[in-house]
């Protein structure tokens, strides 16, 4: 009889069929994928039950997606995918702000709003706070027009999409910055709040002793022709959840005083070479 | 500014909030998995259209997913995972049978069937052939009252609990090996067939250029108390689709001339040590 197949003849065959793909980044793409997957199984000795567990899991996840429910961006976020995706995709330089994830609740074409308006549009916000500052290149210069796309979680932890007793677009905002590249921001005090639990990702977070809890955090996306747009959050330091963001995305770099009531905050952009 | 964050900062981040885990395997398995998953967006430079390609492929999969259909099951055994993890896990020596997959036609509890009886019990058997054998352990000796699961598509290309209109258990069947080791079993000539194509998981074999056919093949599953169970299949020589198996299952030594009517094939099970 014939020596046992090896696990590497086995890989081979697998990359080789991707070998007539018309689209050579898709097969690429898969490739890699075969490769750590494959690894994984070995690396692990991934018993038959376990795999079971495993199609088990993505099922369920499935199952759960519609229109207002992502299981498998939560996934994706719980596991530091998506933070690794930004991390990769922003390219940011050691001078420019750092980014993190975009998050499910950015809604594209929110309201203008004028230097130092509240993005809180409802009659929820009692405790507002001033954000301001300057978006710069890192090259140094100012930048006069930019976009700042601005939203947040109301004081009652929902995104204004989350909510149908919220009216649409009250807690977002985009502003321009001045000709010295000045921008100022109003709104609500931040609070943290749990990504959603009752589906197979919050069962793997119990599971692993892991928390769900995001901590407080203003989204800003910052852009500028010719520039490398900035997708991050502003965190804020009085937050027990910064080093226990269920979807990794604090950086230290990006985390401020919220109590202090006016706070100041620079944007740098990398330009695109 | 303070230097950029890492990517081996972030997934040591993600690594170390498995640590409260109460069952370290499950730790284990999810920080492999995390750890290659996160090398597959470094080397692939995964972008942000690509992720949600994905997060979209396997949404689809999710939906797609019922009581009688399984894409997510099609797609590891398209990307050849559930081989890998049947080699795996079936640890099988250069001596003994190689293993192949399961596949999700198995149902347990198929009717005890005489020596040289065939599997087929339906009016569908025009070709028939006999497999005989012995099933002997890997040191040499022969195994008596072995006990030998047999199943397979009829002639049309579908397994009988794919089609209501074939009898329930009417291609399948549980031998028994006699005194010497030696079992037989008359079948009707397997046919090639395709796995699902109206799915995602047909859209990627589709995108990449591969095929959905599987080669025509009798399923076995070998046990014998102290051994280990022996998974496969035995392929047909004639079959045009041997060297592209959507799932990866051929292995050389599995292949036999089915047209020859009478063929020969010995199991061959590794002692659990």
């Amino acid at each position: 009889m014939s020596p046992a197949f090896t696990n590497d003849q086995h890989l081979n065959d697998v990359l080789e069929s991707f070998d007539h793909a018309t689209n050579p980044r898709l097969a690429d793409v898969l490739r890699s994928l075969v490769a750590h997957l494959h690894a994984f199984v070995i690396e692990t000795g991934l018993t038959r039950e376990e795999w079971m567990t495993g199609i088990e899991f993505l099922t369920a996840a499935g199952h759960l997606c519609d229109d207002r429910r992502q299981e498998f961006i939560l996934l994706s976020d719980t596991l530091g995918v998506s933070m690794l995706v930004e991390m990769v995709n922003q390219h940011a330089s050691d001078g420019a702000t750092e980014p993190t994830v975009l998050g499910p609740f950015y809604v594209p074409g929110a309201p203008a709003r004028a230097m130092g308006e509240s993005i809180a549009q409802d009659d929820s916000h009692d405790d507002e706070v001033l954000i301001s500052g300057v978006v710069r290149s890192s090259r140094g210069e100012p930048l006069a027009d930019a976009s700042l796309d601005v939203w947040q979680v109301t004081p009652k932890g929902l995104y204004d999409v989350q909510d149908s007793t919220i009216t649409p677009m009250s807690h977002r905002g985009i502003y321009r910055t001045d000709a010295d590249g000045r921008f100022a921001v109003r709104t609500t005090i931040p609070v943290d709040y749990q990504i959603p639990t009752d589906g197979p990702v919050g069962k793997m977070l119990a599971a692993t002793g892991r928390l769900s809890w995001r901590p407080a955090h203003t989204h800003f996306m910052v852009s500028y022709p010719g520039y490398r747009t900035v997708i991050t959050h502003v965190f804020d330091a009085a937050s027990p959840h910064l080093k226990s963001d269920a979807v990794f995305g604090v950086r230290d770099s990006l985390v401020v005083d919220f109590a202090a009531k006016e706070l100041s905050f620079d944007f740098v952009l990398d330009p695109i070479t």
